[in-house]
């Protein structure tokens, strides 16, 4: 029912099924892992009126399995694309896995899936960071940088009365900062 | 042997063998599709000292092909992410579909993938927007926006004798915008 392909390696389309409604795919080496895709083969539809919710999961120091949930799929919506680097630093959330107790290799992490009602998933929210930016979230994205440093470099700004003498040292106009 | 999918979308995996060495996806609605995954099945590698080149293929606004070299897959990296939104207003660049003519429907792109000797894929050049950003890349990328920004920023820059007196204009030291 369900694939997992981690850019640049091969494709998985045999996950484990450790429930009736629950599919885990394996991820060996995940801290070299930056995209994970995650779609339905096509070959069965999700019930009607149901989709899957998708977590994210690796060992934290201690070996205990840390869940994050990723996002969703459905057959309005059959695949989607996750960032997981930068997620490793992150906390937990609720998750359907709990009673499951996925044994944990230090350098595993795996990709969870459960079928759930289309009402629960609209109840969950994934963390921000896995989504992959469309062109207007990066845009977006750069426009905050910049404007960060616009704020941090202004910090510093001084007029020419508030100078200490010193002719060697270079100073931007602000404005050429602002308008860049 | 080839597989492709539009992120939100169905995977694909019988692409359109166009001749011996050339396989053709559609990609319908291609003006709403940002990334674009192209992986090998896994059921057939490439021949030894063989990988493929992945083209994306879009009409002109007189209908004419486009074609834009999106990147690689190889036996070793045998699965990419490409992102294709932004790619349509660039330029074309050579490619090995020539002689097909495929036909060109205003709103359906193609994704082409040749068949090549390895060799010959190393000498050639994907347009740089179509990566997506690993971790390090995108770290890169950044980087090289604000080198840009530095080297720009600094075009400006003047030293307090250079100044003309204007005790309301604010300035920025230098070396703020270079720890930044």
């Amino acid at each position: 029912m369900f694939g997992c392909l981690v850019a640049g390696r091969l494709v998985q389309a045999a996950p484990q099924q450790v429930a009736e409604d629950k599919f885990v795919f394996d991820l060996p080496d995940y801290e070299n892992i930056n995209h994970v895709v995650v779609f339905m083969l096509g070959t069965l539809p999700f019930p009607e009126g149901m989709g899957g919710s998708v977590y994210f999961c690796y060992p934290d120091q201690s070996g205990m399995a840390v869940w994050q949930l990723l996002g969703f799929v459905t057959n309005e919506k059959p695949s989607a694309i996750f960032k997981i680097s930068g997620l490793k630093s992150g906390k937990g959330s609720q998750h359907p896995f709990g009673a499951m107790n996925l044994p944990q290799t230090p350098t595993v992490a795996q990709i969870g899936i459960s079928v759930e009602l289309l009402e629960s998933l609209a109840q969950q929210t994934p963390v921000a960071s896995a989504a992959v930016s469309s062109v207007d979230s990066f845009t977006e994205f750069t426009q905050k940088m910049l404007d960060n440093f616009y704020n941090f470099a202004s910090s510093f700004a001084v007029t020419q009365a508030q100078m200490t003498p010193n002719p060697s040292e270079a100073f931007i106009p602000a404005n050429v900062v602002l308008k860049w």
